[in-house]
């Protein structure tokens, strides 16, 4: 009795051990640095082409663009809505250069900072930011994206 | 034979289950929001009192301040001295209410919204914030606070 228990409980211990290892197998914060820093290239090149709806698309469908100066954009439609009139005001360029990236495959916080230069190159703005990713439909989208400018306000 | 190799293995599957049992009893979401929300009324408190270096203590000794329109204060020493100038400039009263947690052990993201009104009660901003929680000698703190005002710019 003892060592037919011992195999069954084996057995299920065995199991969920197995799927610890397969979980901590799956997720590797520097496999998903480089899956972030894919995203953010995709972000910087939707944005830069004026491709608001592929730039929506990247946030999840419940995601929040918290913008400074306005309340937050809630939703893709909304977040879409906000991004065709920041293109639509020029032929800015955005860059972008992830600073520091922490959490697991339920959740990422990414640190960053932003360039914002026109045409000719000038700068027109530049600052960091807080974004926070979460998997839908198999990709890693903004959840979450806060920033501000680290430049005085323009009077 | 089978079955010694049975206990054994399973004396070790069991060991590293319990770790695991452990592990996701001591990490529980509703506890960590009730030690956040602690946390943010000691951060009001704190701020509402003046005490910039008590403030400047819930940071992480590596902890940022992201706030709007300069660089992120980095450290206890430059948070402090930020803090303190903010404090200087009025008897004002912060406000913050937590509208999302998630995370682990290891690291909490909250969204939350701030109110910030002066003695007579009159709303001189408010806005939304991501802040990354991290533990420090026992005790939750502010690893990045990353915010910006929901009203336009004044003029």
């Amino acid at each position: 009795f003892f060592s037919l228990l011992s195999i069954v409980s084996c057995n299920n211990a065995e199991k969920s051990n197995i799927t610890n290892e397969q979980e901590s197998q799956v997720f590797n914060i520097d496999s998903a640095r480089k899956e972030i820093d894919r995203a953010n290239l995709e972000f910087v090149d939707l944005f830069n082409k004026s491709d608001s709806i592929g730039l929506a698309n990247m946030f999840t469908s419940d995601g929040k663009s918290m913008e400074p100066n306005e309340p937050a954009f809630v939703g893709r439609r909304a977040i879409q809505n906000h991004y065709s009139l920041v293109m639509n005001a020029g032929a800015n360029k955005l860059g972008l250069v992830t600073t520091g990236l922490w959490g697991d495959s339920k959740m990422l916080a990414e640190e960053g900072e932003y360039t914002f230069i026109d045409k000719s190159g000038k700068q027109l703005d530049k600052g960091k930011y807080i974004v926070l990713w979460k998997i839908e439909d198999g990709e890693w989208k903004l959840f979450r994206d806060c920033y501000n400018s680290d430049l005085p306000v323009q009077h």
